[in-house]
């Protein structure tokens, strides 16, 4: 097809034309369904020239926003939903499994191992918090060769990585094997709300919205063992103000549970507590790999 | 509304009702458009959440490969036409004014001013080249107080930017204010035909899209004027075998011209040209600033 003198409709099958000797199907799929909805988006709202620099500017400014310890492009696409989105559409489920939600930029990958009963938030200031959680399939029977990982901000709304001063150390983050009958426990400290990061670009989008940052308090749990689907999900802090506001719309009814208060006395690990401490148990419900589906 | 167990369809709503309180009118229509597309994208394709990961994974290295010499979303925007779009839709014209076209990825903001007659390749290996433009409205009056801001590649199809050797040092490019009569001449090398830079993630899209990254031989001419539209533009050199097929879909048949070729002898400002040389002329026509339009 004619490559010169494309206007601003003849661009778009052009563009795809161009595109028609790529090895994979699927690649065509994605790029033209991309190409179309991009070129549809600036024609409907007739982009301007000053509107495109700013979006330039923006997506540059995002990537160079990230490292090793912040992923600005996924707190993007968390805050405009297209995260939950993903999760949704991916993860439909049918059965009592537990339900999933978003990632969230915070997960690490070298999260040290602790054995059952550990306290991951030595030496962190906080309300202690025992935690008893199950790994089961949908019968109940215990998932053979669960790994657990786990991670959530501190009593000032901060996870590890965005404590400078710590210098990369690993607190409230822990990665655990059930034992045989699926439990997991440990040690750690109350999770609380908190602002999503806002001195990026993400933080000018929401401002331009008229949107606060929070999220209600929450622990990650990310759970994978052979022969099921990865779960990566949260429990919620009932109660919390931000539970029909989240900033990046993670919540799902299932995954609220309350962390329970206890008065000073003895803990569920056996220690005696000389200031009040909170609970929290969950069961998690695995499900098993589902049949790749034809495309 | 309510925004607890969204699911792959209610999120949209959710996601543009969270935005309701922004102040810009402008804004939320630009958010909104953005914001349903990119879902909807999402859920024609059924995007997965590999495909998710690479995504996120493209577009923070395509902001990381930017810096003050190399703009890879600009890049990333032209390949995938929407630059061309853009321009097209912003200048539509129906005069006889000159065509604009792309940016590209390679203006820089500090060129150097350069009086008439001047030679902005000096020491740059390549065939001489003498240029001979004038700025003019559709009247053909002089246009007072023009700028006009040249820029292009070399005889490997590199621009100065690309020559790491060369430090930073600006060639092949210069400001000039025309005369009285609206002319601007110069000296330079010709321009010839070069990929567009595939180091970086828009390489990586070209491969997967079985397309070559060429662009067919042009300089690049940036006209600002008290009173007109800014001009951006090329002239391409007439029987470039990539004019159908150019990498970012900027050819435009009313700015193609044949760069002539003549033998040595007497350059059009006089120098006695012991090898052969060619001329380019062109007539650039601004257009008047329209009145702002609503929106």
């Amino acid at each position: 097809m004619a490559t010169q003198d494309l206007d601003e409709s003849s661009i778009t099958d052009a563009v795809l034309a161009r595109m028609r000797r790529a090895k994979s199907a699927r690649f065509k799929k994605v790029i033209g369904s991309l190409v179309r909805h991009l070129h549809d988006f600036a024609r409907e709202v007739e982009l301007t020239e000053a509107e495109w620099e700013y979006g330039i500017d923006f997506l540059t400014r995002t990537g160079q926003k990230c490292d090793d310890k912040r992923q600005e492009f996924i707190l993007l696409s968390d805050t405009l939903g297209l995260s939950t989105l993903l999760t949704q559409m991916n993860h439909r489920s049918k059965g009592g499994e537990t339900e999933q939600t978003v990632w969230g930029p915070f997960h690490r990958v070298k999260t040290p191992k602790f054995p059952l009963g550990a306290n991951i938030s030595e030496k962190v200031r906080g309300a202690p918090c025992f935690v008893n959680i199950t790994i089961r399939d949908a019968k109940g029977k215990p998932v053979k060769g669960a790994i657990v990982d786990v991670w959530h901000s501190d009593d000032d709304g901060f996870y590890d990585v965005q404590h400078k001063a710590w210098n990369g150390a690993m607190r409230m983050r822990g990665i655990f094997n059930p034992d045989d009958e699926g439990r997991v426990w440990f040690r750690t400290i109350l999770p609380t709300a908190y602002p999503v990061p806002t001195d990026g670009p993400v933080g000018e989008l929401l401002k331009a919205s008229a949107r606060h940052p929070m999220r209600p308090a929450h622990m990650h749990f990310l759970v994978e063992a052979p022969g099921y689907d990865r779960l990566v999900t949260h429990v919620f802090n009932a109660g919390d103000e931000y539970l029909d506001s989240d900033a990046v719309f993670g919540v799902r009814k299932s995954l609220v549970r309350t962390y329970e208060k206890h008065k000073a006395g003895v803990a569920p690990d056996g220690t005696r507590m000389r200031k009040d401490f909170y609970t929290l148990e969950y069961d998690f419900v695995l499900r098993p790999v589902r049949r790749s589906k034809a495309r």
